[in-house]
Parts: C-alpha cells; sequence; structure tokens
C-alpha cells in the first residue's frame, strides 16, 4: 500500500482560506442535503485525556475518512499541544488508504472558514468594523476568514486579559495591511460592528446585547459545551438563528440551548442550517443574525479532500509505504 | 508531530509466529480479565465495498489504537487487496500518534498466532500429524502457528480443490524443512491427525465426526458469520469447547451458534475463555476440544503494540512527520 503524508506545512502551503471557504460550501451543502454519512463518533478515555475517533463517508467525493483527535491538559507542560489531530483518508472505491494528514491546523483553518461562509452569506456587505473575542488557537484563522470576505477598516480584539488583545494585535498586524487590529477600548466599539465574532472559552456571555450595533452579524464559534454560551440570551432571543446543524446544535450549543431554556419551543426558534442558504441571495430582512457552529464531519471530509486533490495535483506531501 | 511507519516488509523482519503467540497471552489474558477497552466497531459502507474502524484501549500497555480494515470483493479485478488494513497507533500518556503499519500481514499473524497459542495449550504435546482445511489467505500463518507449537512430522493440506492442496504444499515445503507438508489424499487421514485446523470459506463442515481420531484438537478459524460453521454439530456437542471471548462468540460464531440452535443452553455450553487457561498446566481430560475464534481489537492492539516496540528498539520504520 502507498499513501501521502501530508504535514502541517504541507497543508499550509497548499490550502488556504479561500480554498476552506469554498471547501465549506460544499461540506455545508452536503450536511444539509444528508449527503455525507457521519456515525456517532468513539471516545476512549485515558487517566491523562480523552482521544475521539470521528468516522464519515461521502458517496459524492468517493471517500471515507477518520478524524482521531486527542484533548490532552497535561500536554501543555510538556511542551507539546493540548489538541492534536490526524486525519486517515481511503478511497471508498477500493477501501485503501490515500492520506495520512495533521489535523491541527486544518481543524482551525474549516473552522474559520465556517465563520467565513457565514459572514459571507450574513453579514452586511458594507461591513467596515469588526470584533474578535478571543485570542487562543481559534482566533487567527476566525480573524483570517473575516477578512477574506469583508473588506473590514478596523478589526477591535477583546481578550479577558488586555496583555493578551495588545500581543494578538502586534503578532498579526503585519499580515493584513489595509485592515487596522486594535485592542478593543471596550465595549462602546461595538455599536460600530457590523461584524462580531465570538472564539472564548468564556462558560457566559462576554457582550451586553445593549452594546451591539443595530445591524449586525455575530459568529459564536467557542465555548463548547451545552451548559456554555458566549452570546446573551437577549441577543439570541432576537436574533435570526443559523446553525450548522439543527440537531446537533439542540442537543451540544450551549447558545440554543440558553434560549430553549427561556420556554421557547424548538419548532419556534426557527433555526436554519448554514447550508440551506449556499447559493442563495442574501437576505437583509433580520437585522441581527448569530451563526452557531459546533463543528462536524462534514467540514473536516470535504477539507481534507479537497487538500488532498491539491497536493496530489502539485505533488506535495511524501510517500508513506506500508 | 512525529510517527514512524512500518511496512509490512518492515514488519515481517522484526516480528516472527513467535513473538506474535507471546503477544497472544498477553491479549487474551488481557482480554479474559477486561484489561482491555474495546468499544463497539463503526462500518461504513460504499457501493464497492465496507471499511470498518476498530479502536481499541489499553491502559496497561498505555495505548489507543485503531485499526481500519477494508473489504472490497472487486479489489481483485484491479489487482489490489480484497481485505486490506491498517493500524493507528497512539499514546495513551499524550494523545500523540506513535506509528501508522499494515494491518494486512499482522491480522493474519495474529490470527495464526492465536491458533498457535491454542494448539500449544489445547492439544497433546506429542501430536505428529495434523489436517490444515484451507490455502487461502490466512492458511500459512495457520500452518506456520501449528509447526511453532508442535513438532509435526506430517500436515495433510485439504482443499477444495486439490489443485491448491498441490500447489500450497509446493510453495512452502521448503520453509518447513522437518515437516511433511502433503496434499490430503482423503478423509481418512484424520485419523492420524491430533491436530486440525479448519481456515476455509466453507459455510458447512468441512469434515465428518466420525473421521476424526479419538484424542484431537481442532482450530476453527474460517467460516466468519452466524449461519456458516466449518465443524460439524456433532463434533461440538462432544467438545470441550474454548472461545476468544464468550460473548463475541454466542452472537457472531456460527459454530457455536449452531450448538445453540439444537436446543442446548449457553450456560451449559461451558464456554471457556483461551485467556483463562493461559499460564495454567494443561488439562488434558478432554479427548476432543476446539477453539473457536472469531478475532477481537485486543489481539490487534496487544500485536500492534509490540511490533511498535521491537521495531523502535532496532531503528525499524520510516519517520512520517505531520
Amino acid at each position: 500500500m502507498r499513501l501521502i503524508s501530508l504535514s502541517r506545512a504541507d497543508i499550509a502551503a497548499c490550502f488556504g482560506m479561500d480554498d476552506a471557504i469554498a471547501a465549506m460550501e460544499t461540506a455545508f451543502s452536503e450536511l444539509s442535503r444528508g449527503g455525507i454519512e457521519a456515525p456517532l463518533r468513539t471516545a476512549l478515555v485515558s487517566k491523562e485525556g480523552t482521544i475521539l475517533y470521528k468516522p464519515a463517508f461521502s458517496p459524492a467525493l468517493d471517500l471515507f475518512c477518520v478524524k482521531i483527535v486527542s484533548v490532552f491538559q497535561g500536554n501543555a507542560k510538556l511542551g507539546e499541544e493540548v489538541t492534536a489531530g490526524t486525519i486517515i483518508l481511503n478511497d471508498a472505491k477500493t477501501g485503501l488508504p490515500l492520506a495520512i494528514m495533521d489535523a491541527g491546523y486544518l481543524t482551525a483553518l474549516r473552522t474559520g472558514a465556517a465563520t467565513g461562509l457565514a459572514t459571507r452569506l450574513l453579514s452586511d456587505e458594507n461591513a467596515a468594523e469588526a470584533a474578535l473575542f478571543g485570542t487562543g488557537g481559534q482566533a487567527f484563522c476566525q480573524l483570517e476568514a473575516m477578512l477574506a470576505v469583508r473588506d473590514l477598516r478596523t478589526v477591535h480584539v477583546f481578550s479577558r486579559r488586555p496583555e493578551n488583545a495588545r500581543k494578538f494585535c502586534e503578532a498579526h498586524a503585519a499580515r493584513f495591511p489595509g485592515c487596522l487590529l486594535v485592542p478593543a477600548t471596550g465595549p462602546e466599539v461595538l455599536s460600530r460592528c457590523g461584524i462580531v465574532t465570538t472564539a472564548s472559552t468564556s462558560p457566559s456571555p462576554v457582550f451586553d446585547d445593549k452594546a451591539l450595533a443595530p445591524r449586525v452579524h455575530i459568529n459564536a464559534v467557542g465555548s463548547l459545551g451545552a451548559h456554555r454560551s458566549e452570546i446573551p440570551v437577549a441577543t439570541l432571543a432576537r436574533a435570526r438563528l443559523v446553525v450548522d446543524q439543527r440537531a446537533a446544535c439542540l442537543k451540544e450549543a450551549g447558545e440554543i440551548i440558553s434560549v430553549l431554556n427561556t420556554g421557547v419551543s424548538a419548532e419556534s426558534l426557527g433555526l436554519v442550517e448554514l447550508g440551506e442558504l449556499v447559493g442563495k441571495p442574501r437576505d437583509a430582512s433580520a437585522p441581527v443574525t448569530v451563526f452557531k457552529s459546533v463543528g462536524n464531519a462534514a467540514q473536516d471530509l470535504v477539507c481534507a479532500a479537497a487538500v488532498y486533490r491539491i497536493a496530489l495535483g502539485r505533488g506535495a506531501g511524501k510517500p508513506v509505504e506500508l
């Protein structure tokens, strides 16, 4: 058997945010039309951490994939990544392995790209200022995604620790010369932001509903867990709610569950899936929109498939003989 | 991330039948004492075939593993293997990947090694003749396993097509100079065989109960499926039945189910697990013993762990940078 290995650097060299956003159009459309089979993931728990096996199958792409994700908090002390992962891609015509690739960068990229796609489909085309909450592992790709789809003049960066916001802006300013990256001076700047992306680890809302601009699109990326919500329930209650996958978000997304907990029924939430909006003209009727994503195997599979094809075309990666 | 890749040739060069039988002692002991966690496997089915993801975790070895097995009948026409597989090993202390290895040879080897261990624990020490049914992909390792634990003078090879038996004997004669490998002349030779191993694809018994020697140990390896049995129910009814895993064999092993179907209760079958016999002196009280195995993730995990450790010690394999 012969497959190729694709490192983080290989992937970064051949697959950027625009490619990832294009892949997300396919992924979310396929997800909404039921075109991707993603069985329950399997979790194994050792003393030190958890490993997850997430398989998926796309008949349209003729590919199987499994993402192996590990979350080991103690790795930080060892100088290793807390969250790491690999993806194994197999040909659905022969079953044979095609590629093993790093999944860390790809996961951050596809999570950013979902924000990019949602922002393209839902935010005001003329939005000039945006806010980013959080400066952790997901933050850079979230920023990159917003800038890939909107010509933003200023992005205000919020962090629980102002020092982190300053460092983040300094580290990435040069990368986006057309846009001013500034540590947020306070919540009052939100009134000018047409786009807000929250990618924090906060268990509770990171802004006040009243601080928002009259027209705003919000991407809620962080706070994984049914009991965590970065967005005030007042905002969620008046917003048009767009999700990656209805069933998953009703079960896992703290933001959606926080609204259900106020007594609203799942039906009257009027959840729309992002994939249902792909290819349609933007509906600007809702002044406030929230995109909530818990992430799914379709994103990983379609992204890995695109990476594999591009890498193969360029002769990237290294051969692995088994 | 940095792992190593181990090809079929790498594995064959550093890990033989004796190593595999030693690994099976650990695997079956661990399996019987509940020391290995093996959640339900996940199957994905494409038009052309099926892929299975089989995860497992050993706290004692501090390893996670997943075996990815594909069964694609059409591959024969393409010159590719019908059944192929890879194993990914992850460190249970950090979650990080350690190795990706070919699983094809290793699966045949560990399946043979289970027969080797069962034959060592159950067959007459002085057995001089044995019978092997089947000349397919599993046959060689089954033969190798019997010869690893008993000094056999003659092995009679049975095949539905006599031509295949002749070819098999010719192909492997040189490998075992101390043993005569002969195409079986007829069922009458069974009366001299102290060991019988069936590794055919036959859905129905491959010999007659009356043809057996008075004292015989049988390894039933082939005929996977609840409605298939290579062994006559008359033999099974009078034999001491040893299995790899009680629960799995009651559900999946056609041989065991064929006895249940005669009205015998699961309890009165008196199934013993192979792991329960490890480390104990051989109990020669039963004239006829049958070892039935449906295969399990513990075998894969313990074998892959042993291969990895030996390979690492010898600097075998190639680095894969992710």
